[in-house]
């Protein structure tokens, strides 16, 4: 099996409440292919400026992850975010946004990636999404994300790619808008009416839920007494969600695979959260991440054993 | 076992995207009995005006609750509250709170509610819970709720109480609010500090987690498609939580204890929302609790089988 995954690779500033990175090695496509490497091999679909230094190429790079198709423009410069994250990190503000070669990017995926078993279309505009999805030769399970942004302003598009793909990976916030439904557990139905057989709503602080037709299945955030960082929690938490996936699509088993791969998930994104950037994930190890999936199973088990109830 | 529970007892105006009700009855007292006396003998303590019905104490009354210190007082009239609920129930504007009654309560408890082995003091006045806890005669488990109003104008006497109960049940922004900590581990970490052995923390729509001093517990909330109102899912699931803990209070196992308690808390509150006020909870069946408690564990339970990572 291999996964590519479409999305930008980023240069941020982020400011915490724990301190500052002026610069640092970021985009959603960075985070899923750090944390799906650890599950298969990667094939990273981007396009950066000639500021992009090898050094983060090679933490692209980082457990055999392909690089090829990261497309370095002349001339060019990365695309940068800077953010400023609040008190309690639950509220984020964007300070600039410059697309820079992000703007044209319009991809030309090699043979390799569009061999892919698995694709991601990380957050990027539902055009170019299907555009990617359209070059790929017969991906077996295809997942997206997007965001408040494409909802407003290219919704007809946005849901043209959902139609297509098998699940879709939104915040509570994000579902709420595209589906006009209040509940969570309801606009993630509507969204499967649509077409996915999944959907996952990421929660923040409060973990994470996956919806299929006939099941619901939740699991907390990995509790943390202090968080670093979010950035980048969203797409972490997709690359080892999609990357168990894709280790696992062999197996007959769907529905017990999907609960494994969102405790992957879940772990992953506990560990990126707790320094800046990808710092921890960078040198994170398999011992790890597992020793934190079993933790997490602890954390959320409990024995249901029948009392009478009803004193009268 | 018995349990005591002082707090409101009320009549509230509500209004939900779903529908409303004029005059309903409610208060943290009548949420807490009507979960909690699914599980033990249950002594109201509260006090109400000679406008409360014969029918709506008959509704306190039901499993066999114990309204005997529930005084009605002549001339005076019920605790109303009015509230109105935002388009996705997470927003709640209160539209009007008039005391009445509840101004002046100073309650002196009967022989068989001092005599209870656990006690819950609902959100009233701190010097209130202090005052109720020191009628008691020897409880075995005292759990404590509150709210924002009494961290910012009584933040003492609040303190003063926590330091001698074993759990404290607050919702994350109390939490953040009364520790001035960031995350909901290290403000719950902070209230132990203090005194109790455990803190509940509810997060509304996406469940409660359990803090000890060893240990860490989360539960999703139930997954309902449509809420219709969310008034009492608190006080609801601290009767549940506190009802169990009550009836299992002679086993050793203490952890596993709470962790189900957490459940049957999750399962009284996922129905209490369901309807309107109290409606739903009035007709519910032992078997209905335990069916939920059962779902409950189906749809949080994964198989961890660490499989090989990094491919490279």
């Amino acid at each position: 099996m291999s996964i590519t995954v479409v999305g930008s690779v980023a240069y941020d500033a982020v400011k915490t409440p724990f301190g500052e990175r002026e610069r640092m090695l970021g985009g959603a496509a960075t985070y899923f292919a750090l944390a799906a490497s650890f599950f298969d091999q990667v094939h990273v679909v981007g396009r950066v400026g000639d500021d992009f230094g090898d050094d983060d190429l090679s933490v692209l790079a980082t457990r055999g992850t392909d690089v090829a198709d990261v497309e370095r423009v002349p001339g060019g410069k990365t695309f940068f975010w800077a953010g400023e994250y609040g008190w309690d990190l639950n509220s984020r503000e964007t300070l600039d946004t410059q697309l820079n070669v992000f703007e044209d990017f319009r991809p030309t995926l090699s043979a390799a990636s569009r061999d892919c078993d698995v694709l991601f279309l990380a957050n990027i505009q539902p055009e170019l999404q299907l555009n990617v999805l359209e070059q790929c030769r017969n991906p077996k399970f295809v997942a997206l994300d997007s965001m408040n942004l494409w909802i407003d302003i290219a919704r007809d598009a946005l849901i043209d790619v959902i139609r297509r793909v098998d699940c879709v990976v939104l915040n509570d916030a994000e579902l709420r808008q595209l589906t006009e439904r209040p509940s969570i557990v309801g606009a993630a139905r509507a969204v499967i009416e649509m077409g996915p057989s999944s959907v996952v709503a990421k929660l923040g602080e409060y973990g994470a839920a996956l919806i299929t037709a006939e099941e619901f299945f939740a699991l907390p955030a990995f509790p943390l007494e202090t968080v670093v960082d979010p950035t980048g929690a969203g797409d972490t938490f997709a690359g080892a969600f999609v990357g168990f996936i894709a280790r696992q699509l062999e197996r007959s088993e769907r529905e017990p695979v999907l609960r494994q791969a969102m405790a992957y998930g879940t772990a992953l994104a506990s560990y990126s959260v707790e320094e800046f950037g990808t710092e921890r994930v960078e040198r994170l190890t398999a011992g790890e991440v597992d020793s934190r999936v079993e933790d997490l199973r602890r954390i959320t088990q409990f024995e249901h054993v029948a009392v009478p109830l009803e004193i009268s």
